[in-house]
């Protein structure tokens, strides 16, 4: 950890026109993160702006103001002193990062962080991004809005598996009760959230019937095929379908998502997974982990379980 | 609501050989305030045991000392100078009413709850009867152990559907905190109260292959026939599987339990469920109801739809 709380608190501060960016393929937790980040700066009278080069998933859609958020053009310029970088390191911003060459702060908590700047805050602990930017509103004196709100427990909720996970502490709850004060509606935000379409709820079962048990039963693999993929509209929380397995340590979801693009979702109840993710290229939590692989289903499921085989 | 809580715990202070029941059909909340409530009165020096006149689902035995909880057998006694009954009436104890003809004590949270003894309290605001019990272990100064914690806690996660209905207030959440400050994981006990067969897995995609949409798409029906019945070990959490279909209001799940027993479930995410449930013989909650169907599996379809017809 290079900056502390109050330093980041600071350095948001002293700018005044500030780029707000999350990874691609963004969650809750990111598309949540810039949200209540952006609402807050604009509070305190600074320019924000989020972009995001990657589609939104349908789910989300309801968060607030996230029809203002911006996929960069090719070659477009935006006019900004600080570059903040949520959720990930700067290198899962793709064409973000060529918008501006202002000065990056980042803020993250996944271990996996890769460091690439200087001004990094980075809290392994906290269960979402939106912790911390919750920690960071209350540094900053912002009063936490409804919107805020709303964002702010959407990125805990679905970063915590509605607070599912490992990840989850008596602060992590402390913080959800204090945002439904705020206004937030529980159900309001998983109803929303877990809102599929007819479709998705075909495909999930389909995604049960192309599922399979490795290892003695240790390893739960599932395959959302190019076929599936077709009227896949999120793949979200299909991978739990399996990981609840009882005799399954790992559970495993490898997605079609184009011509020789693979993406990984890996979930565990012990094993640390982001060790595996991080040996494809990739990288998460010890329990919740991802890396997209170039190159066909087959193959990545050929790769996968060879590199799983060095586990079980 | 005509006795208080602090009356409540007056009432359990007075008592010394305590019988702990609570409805057929058992779920998390009805396993986990009465296993809190037994734990919390051994603690005070009384005599306490739960009986429960039904099985106990596989994915909840890792409740601490589940496996004390009694079944009762025909005619049998027991020695007690107070029922509790938690989290429902009197009328869903079955035979467990036959064990002692002492004084009844009734704590429930459902607002269908029959005002069927004196000596009730009723807190319809509460999410789940493990609240109530914290609040009652709070006031008669018990020691909330990492055993009781566990078990207040799957309660409260479990009626909750994981903090995602409506019911989750400000208090739940921070009760929650509370509990993982007592020692409870929150992984550990999602992870358990989540654990599927390897057939529940099965189960879930061959229901997912037997579900339609009704009234242009409003409501949701799932059918568990007596072919799919007989590879079930739990049926929880089938009908979220449909619940989250983004045009239905109301999601419904029929299980085939035995010949002529038919199990409904009812789900809202606005219309009033409990009524519905209420003209079929159940009860429940506005967003989430039940009722037994004695009727077969085509019958209780055909009822259902008629009684929908009124509200679509």
């Amino acid at each position: 950890m290079r900056l502390t709380l109050k330093e980041t608190a600071q350095k948001l501060k002293t700018a005044d026109k500030i780029l707000v960016t999350a990874h691609i393929n963004p969650d809750g937790d990111a598309l949540g993160s810039t949200l209540a980040m952006c609402m807050a700066l604009r509070q305190l009278g600074k320019t924000a702006q989020i972009y995001i080069d990657d589609k939104l998933p349908t789910n989300l859609l309801f968060l607030p103001h996230i029809d203002e958020i911006k996929r960069p053009a090719e070659g477009e310029k935006f006019d900004a002193d600080l570059l903040l970088v949520l959720d990930t390191s700067p290198d899962r911003i793709q064409k973000v990062r060529e918008l501006t060459t202002a000065p990056i702060v980042n803020i993250d908590h996944h271990v996996t962080n890769k460091n690439q700047v200087d001004d990094l805050y980075l809290e392994p602990d906290a269960a979402a991004a939106c912790e911390i930017v919750y920690k960071l509103c209350r540094e900053l004196n912002v009063e936490i809005t409804t919107d805020i709100a709303v964002c702010i427990y959407t990125g805990i909720a679905t970063d915590t598996g509605f607070f599912k996970y490992s990840s989850t502490t008596p602060e992590t709850f402390k913080i959800a009760a204090n945002l439904l004060e705020c206004g937030v509606k529980p159900n309001f935000v998983s109803e929303k959230v877990e809102t599929r379409t007819f479709n998705d709820v075909k495909v999930m079962g389909a995604a049960l019937n192309n599922f399979e048990l490795y290892f003695g039963g240790k390893v739960a693999g599932m395959y959302i095929d190019a076929e599936i993929a077709k009227i896949v509209d999120t793949s979200e929380g299909l991978i739990d379908l399996i990981r609840v397995i009882d005799t399954a340590d790992v559970a495993f979801m490898l997605r079609y998502q184009e011509e020789n693009l693979i993406r990984l979702s890996l979930r565990s109840k012990g094993v640390n997974v982001s060790e595996i993710a991080q040996k494809l290229g990739g990288g998460g939590h010890i329990r919740a982990a991802g890396a997209t692989l170039h190159m066909s289903l087959d193959d990545a499921k050929k790769l996968l379980l060879e590199t799983l085989s060095e586990y079980f």
